[in-house]
């Protein structure tokens, strides 16, 4: 129970870890815990979009560990050039590491398998696991009226490549998402797609 | 999916209900999703702790449930007088039964039915997670050093009389939870029991 206990503690930390995401009851930045609750109450109250057969039991445990890894590597925006999420991805599996071995073994071994599954998109529960993951904040934006998507000056075509991940999770919520981001874009909360600088454009216009 | 979607949204408002348990890292209060969150972990961690046969999903499901009544009730000290408990049952059944009510209605049907076996604390699963919800601002308190022991003035007796709560959902928890007590008074963090006042002493006190 001793290490249960340690391993419950480190989870405590979570509560302190700061995301991008802006709430707006109360106004400020939603936090890791918060957001992991947030998902598992999703995964209850949407489980009829995940594909047949999905275990949701396994998603909602997923979702409970997912970000635990931030304790130590901290939140990185979804929109963080490549580099900055390689080094990240790093990061957070060495905090898997350390973390799920504060368990007993067979324990640390079974929720490090959930935590990889998440990672690795290997399952239907870890597909949906990640479309809600993606979605969450989506949502989040759009009742902040912008949100991060304002902060960080993000534009309509980098949201859109994130609704892949939505669409290969849940075909009916990746429809939403995108439903979603074009009415955002309508409503000027989300800049639309960026058309290329001057000096992208080919030199003779006529055959752009 | 747009009441599936309202229902989330409702729920996300836990994320700004204060409770009374202190945290440490960041020092400020706990909201209720994080402690539902946080209880979602224990039971994974603290899974094999339950009797043999015990549901785990259906605990977690039901841990992250299980406050979103507070939405509209608020927290109230599990150290609150009696009458304001009884206020606060009923102003949590009436936030339920708007809450769940958001959901289609097979769906509101089967998470009220988990509400309500939490409440009721019914079946191993319920008293499990019970357990767990009693727990968990126990562990907290000795990391805050007193916490809301010390802010309310609560006595090791007051705190005791919870832990039959706790013996109820898991017998080694509750052992573990009476040790933890014992050791707060030792270490000056939870004022011992208290003695009663001299007005109830006996009159002679050859027959106290």
């Amino acid at each position: 129970m001793t290490r249960q206990l340690a391993f419950t503690a480190e989870a405590g930390k979570l509560k302190g870890v700061l995301r991008q995401t802006v709430l707006t009851e109360p106004a400020r930045r939603e936090n890791s815990a918060e957001h992991s609750w947030h998902l598992a109450v999703m995964a209850l109250a949407l489980a009829e979009h995940a594909p047949p057969g999905t275990d949701i039991a396994a998603v909602v445990a997923m979702l409970v560990l997912h970000d635990l890894v931030e304790v130590d590597a901290g939140d990185l925006s979804a929109y963080a050039p490549d580099f900055a999420q390689a080094r990240q991805q790093q990061a957070e599996r060495a905090a898997a590491d350390r973390i799920f071995a504060l368990l007993p073994a067979d324990q640390a071994h079974s929720l490090r398998r959930l935590w990889d599954d998440f990672e690795e998109r290997a399952s239907p529960e870890a597909r949906f696991a990640r479309a809600l993951d993606r979605l969450q904040p989506m949502l989040e934006n759009v009742r902040a009226g912008g949100g991060t998507w304002t902060a960080q000056a993000v534009t309509a075509d980098q949201v859109l490549a994130k609704v892949e991940l939505i669409e290969d999770g849940s075909a009916s919520l990746g429809r939403f998402a995108r439903q979603l981001i074009e009415r955002a874009v309508r409503d000027g909360i989300l800049a639309p797609a960026q058309s290329r600088p001057a000096d992208q454009q080919p030199a003779n216009p006529a055959d752009g």
